[in-house]
């Protein structure tokens, strides 16, 4: 079979480039596939995208960056409307935005996700996601992945899907999660601004928001904020914030809002464009997606050396076990074997 | 310095074969310790004992093998009281008796742990364990471990220490282990039987017993049955077996106890029997032994490669981390050239 045209990186890349939806689409479904062809393509993206912008004073990363917000919460915290009315306000002011609702597909909240999925397709037109609210032709591109396989593999394909609406020229990416344990670690790990959302609720509010996950977030939201004991919402994650952080720290905002009227969504834009700002300044963007980058490509290599480790399970099941039982041998040699063969390129 | 006749593993392995209980706990400490003097110990301790008991027509590993009991449950279910009174029944009829006291240190749950050890101490007199109640010396043996440093260390020693009690000819090894999370897979990866402690509760008392966790026991414990809500604890623990598992398979019994009393203690060592038994004819205790040896293996693995990755987090923060982020190489590359040092023995 001959590599088919749409397959084929280069002119994937030229037409991303040239701001085809349609190419795009393309790559980012090889992405999510984690075909090789779809790699290449990101990597001559991102190459020829730097190559087009020149740094203008700033370091080469502050001078290609697109601001990625991650943006997680639990399920029913309003994360999509949330996001509706983002893209509404970035989009008045001119910006191309991308979204990217990352649907862990677990078996008890696939229910909930595909309820947000559905809500935010009303942006969407056919796969090719031509905005249909927007009204400005190649304005809003939004794209759900879902977890094929391994939660690794969702993770992989995130910040590379990230990093390809980046180099397409989308100025704000908005990676949208639900906060169930690896998916804001992942979040955090390819955001540039964390948005940690939480609502109202009847005293376990907050522990919907675990001390852990605290750390990630740069901007903290209320949303639903109409309800009851909204104000209280506020009081205990500021509270909580203070407390995790040390004395004299600048405490990241505590805003409310009320997505399905738009209320607060200005001041939470402004908030974002604060920290940007502030990261851009600073140099902690640089280190930042430096810190991501490390992480990344630390959970790829972990990845390798379990395929590798797949190919010397024969091994170890057939020969090893038998003599760590018998007490031939202790499991900590069975490791160093076990190491030993990885180093030497498999089982001889 | 001369190494201390204590750390010498030919030296070790001869007294605590011999008996030497103070021998025996000098080479816990070691395996609590990494040390290499232990692990050689070990080793020697292992094979042998292996050489001093000939097979009687089973394998090897049967005619060997102590019947490593894993005990779990959620802080306050009386795990430590029923573990006083399965030493008193062992012990009623001639069993030597060891008993692991794991504590993961957690923050959260310290103080729990720290009262059963204190309530378990009675059995210990000073460090070396010395039996207080049994009357039989050498007959009893009870060490804590703690976590020092990370968990990975914590479930390598208790896998060490149980292997340590089985070679110097303690019939029955209890391991009791808080359920929370890691220790819960730890326990069932190295023992041969594991009790799952429940008690009646307000309603929430079997959610104490996460669904996954349901298919690691081999026998389920309702302890405190003199309260109110023990049959309906149980009725629950029996309907959610039964979903758990497929039709026509044989489950495994749900037991009620009062640990204060002793009342169903003998029920319970009866089941124990009952499934050791099984394990043992059916060949199923070779095959248990075999997972877990890969289990540990696989788990001593990842840790040889964590340490080479350590060694590489220079070159991959000081050099990769930046070309990721503007552009020049993609994430999985950098993990790709990561990958290729560690085959080749470290960075050049």
């Amino acid at each position: 079979m001959e590599a088919k045209a749409d397959q084929v990186p280069e002119e994937i890349a030229r037409r991303v480039l040239a701001g085809e939806e349609r190419a795009l689409a393309r790559l980012l479904s090889g992405l999510e596939d984690g075909a090789s062809w779809a790699g290449a393509a990101l990597r001559l993206l991102r190459s020829a995208s730097a190559a087009r912008r020149p740094a203008r004073g700033q370091s080469s990363t502050e001078a290609l960056a697109s601001q990625v917000i991650g943006i997680t919460g639990p399920p029913g915290s309003g994360k999509s409307t949330l996001v509706d009315k983002l893209i509404l306000a970035y989009r008045a002011r001119g910006e191309r935005v991308a979204v990217l609702a990352v649907d862990p597909s677990s078996p008890f909240t696939g229910g909930a996700i595909l309820g947000d999925r559905v809500r935010m397709q009303s942006w969407a037109a056919g796969s090719g996601s031509v905005p249909a609210k927007a009204g400005s032709g190649g304005g809003v591109f939004i794209r759900s992945l879902a977890s094929r396989g391994r939660l690794g593999g969702l993770s992989r394909a995130s910040a590379q899907c990230s990093r390809a609406f980046e180099a397409a020229g989308y100025g704000i990416v908005i990676v949208e999660t639900v906060g169930i344990g690896q998916s804001e670690v992942d979040i955090a790990r390819l955001a540039d601004s964390v948005v940690l959302v939480a609502m109202p609720g009847s005293g376990d509010d907050i522990q919907t928001i675990k001390a852990g996950v605290m750390e990630i977030g740069d901007v903290f939201v209320v949303n639903k904020a109409d309800r009851e004991g909204a104000d209280r919402a506020v009081r205990e994650l500021e509270s909580m914030l203070e407390t995790a952080s040390g004395a004299g720290t600048e405490l990241p905002p505590v805003l409310k809002t009320v997505a399905e009227t738009g209320e607060g969504v200005a001041a939470l834009v402004a908030a974002l464009d604060g920290h940007w700002e502030r990261l851009r300044l600073s140099g902690e963007l640089e280190a930042r997606r430096k810190r991501g980058a490390i992480a990344e490509a630390r959970v790829l290599l972990s990845e390798l050396v379990l395929a590798e480790l797949e190919a010397l399970e024969g091994e170890l099941e057939e020969t090893l076990a038998a003599k760590i039982v018998s007490g031939e041998l202790e499991a900590a040699d069975a490791a160093e074997l076990l190491f030993e063969s990885i180093r030497k390129g498999g089982v001889e």
